[in-house]
């Protein structure tokens, strides 16, 4: 399958190397089509792996993964273009954390709006997906690296679409039974309001590399 | 130990019996001293329950639970006296959550402060411990009931505080190994800001007798 990842930093580079490595062609977008990052990690990702701007990258990938800091996501995804979203799944991993105020960070949107569902509005004929956003990049693409995998947490307003996310986090190794989905994208307010909690947890526990698991 | 419960909802009614059922002497404290949910309280509870004002109830108490509504907490806190909760510990269990606007709820304070730091800094001679928020009253005292506890999360300033709330939380049936203490009194941000997902997460499972355990 043709993948697009939109963004350069470690998430981008975690989720475009496991997806080449499951034999995906990939293309990652950065604002210029000229990225130091996105051409080494090109370079050392191998064949399969391709770069560009988030234009090329969008253009190119039937499936778009949002992995830009939240802070710059609607700016990327405008670059990328409307037409080069519409009517595909575009799996929203970014948090938007705003450092500006020091550490830690706060949500630059929270409460009654998300990036999520800000994202899902600029581009109504993208299929919007909130996904991965809850634990480090280390653990989206191998939660068998913990003792157990833990619950990770979908939301979005296609059922198909989330179908389809789900298909690519169960080739990440979430098993079926650890997906929980929380319906449509306003969940995406929780899932991003979870945020100052696993900050806060990362601290006490001195590692990123955990998750939550629901138990009833 | 003589304790004392503000609020005569659910939550205050099932941690002010839990309290009875393992021998103190509870005071609920209500807004009258003539409450007609905390008089059957105190009567359906039995010997060791009383009811009164909210500062009968925190002259009384020896360590104080906030279990007021979120919204009404700080006037709560306001009418038990300042006096009466100075040198205690004060368990604050209560979410700022604004039904105004509907269902889901908003957080009336959350991201650059929370209502565990107001009610810190409304207090600051109370020990403030921000404790149990994050289940439902039924699993708060029994977590025994969910096929496994999951994590039960402690925040606040001070520590000799902290340990008489790890005291009470493992009489309440958490094992200490199920206790994360997450640091000051800021942590009450992260742990009120779960709530937005709690709640979506309440909805897809269909059920509030749930937790997270944090896994690595």
């Amino acid at each position: 399958m043709k993948l697009a990842v939109l963004g350069t930093g470690g998430v981008g580079q975690t989720i475009g190397s496991k997806l080449v490595e499951l034999g995906h062609e990939v293309t990652m977008g950065s604002r210029s089509a000229d990225n130091e990052d996105s051409r080494a990690w090109a370079q050392a990702a191998g064949s399969g792996a391709a770069q560009g701007s988030f234009a090329d990258a969008a253009a190119a990938g039937e499936i778009v993964f949002n992995c830009t800091a939240g802070g710059a996501s609607l700016e990327a995804l405008e670059a990328a273009g409307a037409q080069n979203l519409a009517g595909k799944v575009l799996v929203d991993v970014a948090n938007p954390l705003d450092f500006s105020q020091g550490m830690p960070p706060t949500l630059s949107v929270c409460n009654d709006d998300s990036l999520g569902e800000r994202i899902q509005a600029a581009h109504p004929d993208a299929k919007v997906v909130k996904a991965l956003n809850t634990v480090t990049a280390a653990v989206m693409v191998d939660p068998g690296s913990l003792s157990e995998p833990g619950t990770i947490l979908v939301a979005g307003e296609d059922s198909g679409a989330k179908e389809e996310v789900g298909a690519l986090l169960r080739a990440f190794g979430w098993p079926a039974d650890s997906i929980l989905d929380l319906g449509g994208i306003e969940a995406a307010r929780g899932m991003e309001m979870y945020l100052p909690l696993w900050l806060r947890m990362m601290g006490a526990l001195d590692t990123a590399a955990f998750n939550i698991r629901v138990v009833r």
